[in-house]
C-alpha cells in the first residue's frame, strides 16, 4: 500500500527557493511563473530569497517599440558577459494581454544567449495580479538577484504610467530613441526629463540621428541640476554593428560609481524597500479579505448591492476595515 | 468675540457634494482636483453622489499621440450636443508626470466648447494615488455622473495596461489609429482585439488608409466571434472636416443598443462595481494601517529593517495584518 502523498504544491515551491539558491535556472523560471500567475504561492519561497538580495546593479531599458531595443539590450549583455558579470533580464511588455508574443519573443533570444550559462532572460506581461505589474516586476528582481545575477537589465516599452513605475526599480535607466519619431519625443516629454540617466539616439547612422539628438538635449536643458547632480548625457549608437555600445558601457559604469558615492544608492534602497512594502502590504491585505471575509458569495452580494446603488464602495469598504477589526 | 470656526474641511467637501448635485460645474471642478490628489478628502462627497450615479453612457476613445484624438473627440461632441445630449469628458493621460500639459491643453480646448454649458472637460495626469490611475478616473465619472452628464467620454492615449484598465470603465471603447502608423498596429495588436467596439482610421483623406483598414481588419479577423456576439467595425474619418463622424455617431449609438439588449450592460454593471469595490477596498485598508498603525516613524522603521534585510517586505505585511486584527 502506498504512503499518502505530502501536498505537492507548498513543498515544491519552498524547494524551488533551496534550488533557485543553488543556481538553478528552471527553478527560477517557474518561480517567475508562479509570481506572475499565482503569487499566494511564492511568499514562502520569498521569504527564503530575499536575504540573498540587494547587491545587484538594476538597470532600466525603456524605449518605443521599433527603435531597436533588443538587439541594444543584446549588445550590452555581450559586452557585460565578456567581462565576466552574470546577467538577468527581465523584458517587461504591459501592452501585451497575451503571453504567446512574449514567450516567443524570449525563445528567440534565447538562442542566441542559449549556450550561455551566464545569462537568463524571462518576459512579463502581467495582467490581473493584484499588486500589479511592477509587484511581479520586483518579485522578479528578487528571484534573478537570488540567483547570482550580477546585472540586471529591466527592459519595458514605451513611457507610461506603468514604465514609471518599473523604472523605480533601477538604478540607472537608460532610454532609447530613434531618428524620425519627434513626435513621440514630445509625447515622452515629460517621462523623459524624469526617469532618463542616460539618453541613447539608436540608429544613429540613419537620417535625422542629429535633430533626435539636439531635440533631446534642448528638452533635457530645462531640468534643473543641482551642484555636483548627475547630468544625463545623450549617446548615440547603431545597435546592429555595435557603435557606439563601448560609451554606453562606460556610462553606465559612470552612473553606478556617482550613484553609490553621492549617497544616492542608500536614498534608493530605502524608496524600493518603501514601494516593496506598501505593495506587498495592500496585497496581503486583499488577499487575506477575499480569501476569508469574502469567500462563499459574500463578494458577489456586496458588489450586487454596488450595482443596484443599495451601497457605495466607500461604505461597503469601511464596514469591512471595521469587522476585520472586530 | 469670534465664535470658533468649525473645520473647513470637512464642511466644505460635503459642501460640494450638494453644490455638484445642483449642477455647479467648478464645485464638480473641485472634487475632481480632490480625487487626484487628495482622495481623503472625497469619500464622504462621493458616498453622497453615488445613488444619483450608474445612468451615463461612457465612451472610451484611445489612441496614439498624433492621431487626432482630440479633433475627433470635438467633432463627436458637436453632434451629440446638437441632438440636446450633455456630455463629460475626462482626457487620462497617465504618460505625464506634470499636470501643467494637461491643464492648458485643456483650457484651449474649454474655449472651443467654452460658451456650452452642456459640456465639461477634465483633464487628469494623476501619480502616487494610492488607488491608481483607474481609481481616480472612476471617481471622475461618479462626480460627472451626479453633475447631470448623459455622456461621459473616457479619452485615453495608446493601449498600455493603464488604458486597458481604464477601458474596462466604458461601455463602449473606439480605438483611433491613422495611416502610416503600421509599426503601431502590431504593437497594438493584442491590446486592440481586447478593448475595441469600434475601430477609426482618421486622416482617411492620406496615403495608406486603405492599408491601414485592411491591417486592423486582418487582425480583427482572428477575434473569436459566438452568435450574437458583437462584430467590431472598422470606420473611416477626417476629423478636420467631419467626414465620416455621423458614421461614427451612429456606430456608437448601435453598439450600446447591442450591449443593453445582449445583457451585457449589466455583467458591465457588475464588473464596475467589483473593480470600484476592491480598489476602493485597497485603498480603505492602506490609509487606515498608514495613519493609524504606521504613522509617527514606524514605517519609516519597517522600511529601514527591510533594506538594511533584517526583515523581508512579506514577513513585515503579515505582522501588520496580525496586529490589524488582534
Amino acid at each position: 500500500m502506498k504512503k499518502p502523498l505530502a501536498p505537492d504544491r507548498p513543498h515544491s515551491a519552498n524547494d524551488l527557493a533551496e534550488r533557485v539558491l543553488a543556481g538553478d535556472v528552471r527553478a527560477a523560471a517557474r518561480l517567475i511563473s508562479l509570481a506572475e500567475n499565482e503569487p499566494a504561492q511564492i511568499r514562502s519561497p520569498l521569504q527564503k530569497l530575499f536575504p540573498h538580495t540587494g547587491k545587484a546593479h538594476i538597470i532600466g531599458i525603456t524605449g518605443a517599440p521599433g527603435v531597436g531595443k533588443s538587439t541594444l539590450v543584446d549588445q550590452l549583455v555581450e559586452r557585460l558577459r565578456s567581462r565576466g558579470q552574470s546577467v538577468g533580464i527581465i523584458a517587461v511588455d504591459p501592452t501585451s494581454p497575451f503571453t504567446g508574443g512574449a514567450i516567443l519573443a524570449d525563445r528567440l533570444r534565447m538562442q542566441r544567449h542559449g549556450t550561455d550559462s551566464g545569462v537568463f532572460i524571462r518576459s512579463m506581461a502581467t495582467r490581473g495580479r493584484l499588486g500589479g505589474l511592477a509587484r511581479a516586476t520586483s518579485d522578479g528582481v528578487t528571484v534573478m538577484e537570488a540567483l547570482g545575477k550580477e546585472v540586471i537589465i529591466l527592459e519595458t516599452v514605451g513611457v507610461g504610467q506603468d514604465e514609471v513605475e518599473v523604472a523605480k526599480y533601477a538604478q540607472t535607466t537608460v532610454v532609447i530613441l530613434a531618428p524620425g519619431l519627434g513626435d513621440e519625443v514630445q509625447a515622452m516629454k515629460a517621462g523623459i526629463m524624469e526617469i532618463g540617466d542616460c539618453f541613447v539616439v539608436n540608429k544613429a547612422d540613419r537620417e535625422g540621428a542629429d535633430r533626435a539628438v539636439s531635440q533631446i538635449q534642448s528638452i533635457l536643458a530645462l531640468k534643473e541640476l543641482g551642484e555636483g547632480d548627475w547630468s544625463p548625457p545623450v549617446l548615440r549608437t547603431v545597435a546592429t554593428t555595435g557603435d557606439g555600445l563601448e560609451e554606453l558601457v562606460g556610462t553606465i559604469d559612470r552612473h553606478l560609481d556617482h550613484f553609490t558615492a553621492t549617497g544616492e544608492m542608500e536614498r534608493f534602497r530605502l524608496l524600493k524597500s518603501r514601494a516593496d512594502f506598501m505593495s506587498v502590504l495592500e496585497e496581503t491585505l486583499s488577499q487575506y479579505v477575499l480569501e476569508e471575509m469574502l469567500s462563499d458569495g459574500a463578494l458577489e452580494r456586496i458588489v450586487e448591492s454596488i450595482a443596484s446603488r443599495e451601497v457605495d464602495p466607500y461604505t461597503a469598504a469601511e464596514e469591512i476595515l471595521a469587522r476585520l477589526q472586530a
